[in-house]
């Protein structure tokens, strides 16, 4: 994925403003590092490179996006003018930190996941940043995890709104008029009950929302000994956590979604120095 | 601070994208509420607001950005289109999550400053999420923090790698020579000697990076047995956290700072109900 | 859906340029209406009002987009500034040219399919103009139409091209491992045993490429008799048209999908009038 | 014409979306050949190899814009990365294929016309897709015709809507008036008085609006009579199409201008394979 | 001539930037009024009045733009809420200042050639700053002038430069060839000979370049002589200022342009102050 | 400081439009000089060169920013495409002319001080043209100035309208809570008073405004006298130009403010010409 020219100029606006401060240099050729101050997955290094590569400056790394990384380690060595290197430097490393955390704490979320079942997703939501969903859909999928959808345009999610807003029935009947038989068509469920009908109803994705694990796994037996299990995928969200995950990911379903995964990564610490 | 319509779009495109989903929904009008599920400090309530405005669906509220919050508490009731309250959900709560989300931590440095200070102030930093920075530093403000610099443009910080690239005199030199006496000049210092020749060559703010407390406390002593306390502000940044961040308080300096506020901030959990 | 103020804008611009022109006009309050000059479906109707409500010029009409017109009739009826109305006046009538010449090519594609099947779709490609197809799709779908896919992103298709280069059993293999689940996978077969294969591997969407309807028919026997019709959908494409469409949606498949129906529609003839 | 990169970007944003499936490919060098599917004008060649060139993939070819192009003829020889010329694929066939459809178009125009006179052009409208028209005038330009003015803004008309609340001589003289002298102005007529009058006012084209051949060469006739036909261009416009053209372009004016030729082309049919 | 939104927002922050120091206010209705400290032609008011608009301030005033001003006037009364009025300010200043100066500017140049010439017009030329050109040419015209072509796309000038490489035929051929019969085309002349081949060769406008009002004098009358001053627009350029224009005024010329009266004209002095 | 390519393309766009005229030229390769027609100081190079870049345009200079250039000198020498040269040759000197203008003038104020003071820094105001105020800045800082503040948001400054609304003492106070202490603060005073109490409540610049000389000297002497002048700047703001600067230079203020060297600085005259 390359970032889009206008993509980079306006993120680096962001930061630079209309003054040009970067004169503040002796504008020589020199080298810098970028140092991981803890462990984690890499994510954003891509990303890293392409605004270097902006502003002219050559990088080199033997790491990959999605690498686990140690503390002390230089995941990138870059050399060229030092105003350069320094206009690019904050930009480079809140990509590295916001993305690595997001794709260490799905990391996370999946090693937990693996220890009960070899093919249980982690997904993401859409509880991300204004603006930045692009990156961390991205540092998901480098983290092991699911992007889920981008956006309101690319799956349809009936949510409990939807259903007490127009009835199950009626909602999912009107969606499967409206909607492009391309797209694939999610429906909340808070029962038994409702995870039957949708079922029935020939639903692309049944969403078990704010369930216990116990809750969970009764429907997913129900939907077995109905013979409603094949041909749907199942999908958990709402209150999953590092401490429950593994509870969820042994309930039958196919799918973990959590906006924890976003909303709730704390940053990885990177750093850039100088190398004189 | 009003959003500008081209954010407003802007962020809307990446949720909503060149499909049109909204359209399942009754289209008639209805009541929804958004509550708070968890205690904190409101922030995003203003944008939260001007969003519902774009798509000319009505708000009502007894609360204002800054307020503590109480899990269950309704924040803000609206009305209008149902498929409008619809598409705007998802931004409204992004904005109200991840801005909340820091105004609460913010809020918690804060009131353990306090608790050994009355005037010693919390700041960010510039490790923030691309593109969002305007809103990240707003939420630091509601939560009783000092922004700090907004980018490379508005105050000048010679940090390490300058003054490891041109020595720190030099630096100074250069800085005060090129930037408008409109703008401030920082000083990043890693000991004494550092501390004390930045104080006699006049700089606005000295930054005592990645000391620990102790160090920190020592440095301001010597600067005030020098005669250079007056006239300068000291700040403390590096590592601080809220185990740590009262003895940061009681070194003498004058602010704090902190990327954690924003980079690690866990975004507050705000849901959207339809009233029916 | 509405319009986004940026497009608007944008729309206008590359119509109104730098220079105001509209000032050759009396500036005084008049009506005028808007009549179409051959029959066909409505489609652009709700972006032409938003357009004028942009420049303050009140409509009132009794159609819909998707409503049947007929030559003469008057479907828009708007009073406001005389200049304005001139300002608008080019880019609504060539919203509701393009995007009514698209459902009516559409609805005749439909209706050609109606008289041998109840349920098959006619649906869009990606074969649109660029910066468009939006509207395009969106005007489908007012025609009775499936927009298909948006863009390389809400839904995958594994090409010819795709599948010379990587292999079909590899490149589905690749396409589920990298593809969220939340997207649909589709596969473009030229073969029966492609298309086994294809069933076989579990994927959402068969596409038969440029077969004849003989050969396509044989297809989903094929399939049909091997038990793999049920839970993918099948869809044909390739050199659709209207004198051999029945013929194709007799073939068993669920959708046929066309460029035709974008990048070959002749734009319905308006007119705007002032009422004087 | 050099196509923006703020123009590529914003088109391939349009198919690309904020996922990225460019990564179901093998990532290897490769080589592919665009081919023509019937024959015609070929126009987008120089959009297709910038759009290619902003994926650092290379072109060759022994076409140009504006050379007839047969069925099965190789138009472009590309080669790099599979994944980039994948991502480029959609965007310049659709580029290909509408201009070339209005080049061609707009020859058959053309070549109609030569049959009957040597120098009476054939010009387009701003009856264009929005956010397209740019392109689309190229297209006329490459197939042989006159681009007309790009927008209101650089030429005035005076159209029948203008005319009617104005009145014809006070609608030229404001215009007269209020237009700079670089730009000329055009009067739309619908009778042979109202051409008189308007060669008398002195505008620089006289456009003949909806009338029958006859009609317009009795109106020229009657210019001719009165010593009014020297220094001012004579069009016509309205119901223009192949059947008719000759008919037109012998009456004795100087340009046809139709809207047919960019509203109503058919797009040429190319597309792309890798060769292996 | 309205602004686009996307003109305002941009043209704000430039000036508010990311952070929002508009609270430094009491947030209450207020009224200010903006004055004129120097007598001028009146311009920008329409855009001032847009401007605050964008911020719900409310204008009147009993002036418009074109209207000639003297020192001490208010020629806008405004009331709204402080913060929004301060927020505005500098951006309204700045427009009636820029535009008021070369509205200011353009009407001294006109009067002066009033003095010799009913009919002489004073234009403009390209030579404005860069983004601002549509208002700097608007101001012109409210001054009095005629604005020229817009951009290189609204009008062809062969300059020296072409000429010199092309020669002056070839060049006017290829222009002719190129170029719609929807616009016009200049050629620049340096001599008697040059004027008479390009009369000749039937160019719309012959701009007299950098000649001495005796030389352009002189050529006038040989092109009268030939029986070639009927049917093209003669315009003199280069080193025209308020000494001289009188001179070239009554050389014969229909129009004289001028670099000045954009980027040399003094910014006309407003102020905005508070009614308390 | 580099352009951003889309601040290039939003400039050139102005200029060329929807058409391209460009093809007026030989498409060969040729040579052009930059020469100035009048002595100044030499801005707007850099953008030059970057602008040609853009076109892929080889310059070559002995010259730089900030040079002193006389009339005649040949100051940038290029060499490329005839029609890309043609294509950016007037944005170049637009640039060129309303730079080195700036800068030229910025020049003479800050000699005129250098008579009289080493250390008075002549500086500039908000009072610049939308949409080209980080290029005007720039200018100053060339010409030997100060940029100031470059927007509402990098300094505050309380003027009149926030002191006659708020008090002054409130006013600061206000100030002090909000604006980050990274951030400087200016009041605006018109008296000894308001100067003493400013001091008093330790702002970081006092701005003399609309005073005379004696007025300022006599307040600085009050300051001084009272112990108040050090630790803060001192600027005089109003009514400064050419004749009263040095006057204003001894009046023992450490900075002088201007709107005049920005808008009312005359563009400096810079051509083009190719080298047959």
């Amino acid at each position: 994925m390359r970032m889009l020219l206008k993509e980079i100029e306006s993120f680096l606006e962001e930061d630079l403003g209309q003054k040009d401060y970067g004169e503040i240099a002796l504008y020589t050729d020199c080298k810098a590092e970028i140092t991981v101050r803890e462990g984690g997955i890499l994510a954003g290094l891509t990303e890293a490179k392409e605004i270097f590569d902006y502003f002219s400056v050559d990088c080199s790394t033997e790491f990959k996006d999605g690498d686990r990384i140690n503390s002390g380690e230089i995941i990138l060595r870059v050399s060229g003018l030092d105003a350069k290197i320094l206009m690019a430097e904050r930009l480079v490393l809140n990509f590295l930190g916001q993305m690595s955390g997001i794709a260490t704490l799905t990391r996370m979320f999946v090693d937990e996941v693996r220890k009960v079942s070899e093919h249980v997703k982690v997904a993401g939501t859409r509880k991300t940043t204004p603006g930045f969903r692009k990156y961390e859909k991205k540092a998901i999928i480098i983290g092991g995890g699911d992007p889920h959808r981008s956006g309101l345009y690319d799956a349809v999610i009936l949510k409990d709104n939807h259903i007490n807003l127009m009835g199950q029935e009626p909602a999912i009947k009107k969606a499967k008029e409206l909607v492009s038989y391309t797209q694939k068509i999610v429906v909340e469920v808070e029962s038994i009950d409702e995870a039957v009908r949708a079922a029935e109803l020939g639903v692309d994705i049944i969403m078990f929302d704010n369930m216990s694990p116990a809750e969970v796994k009764e429907c997913v037996q129900v939907l077995i000994e109905r013979g409603l299990r094949a041909g749907v995928i199942l999908e958990a969200s709402g209150g999953i956590n590092m401490e429950n995950i593994k509870d969820f990911a042994s309930t039958g379903v196919d799918a973990l979604s959590s906006g924890m995964i976003t909303h709730s990564a704390r940053s990885l610490d990177f750093s850039l120095n100088f190398v004189l």
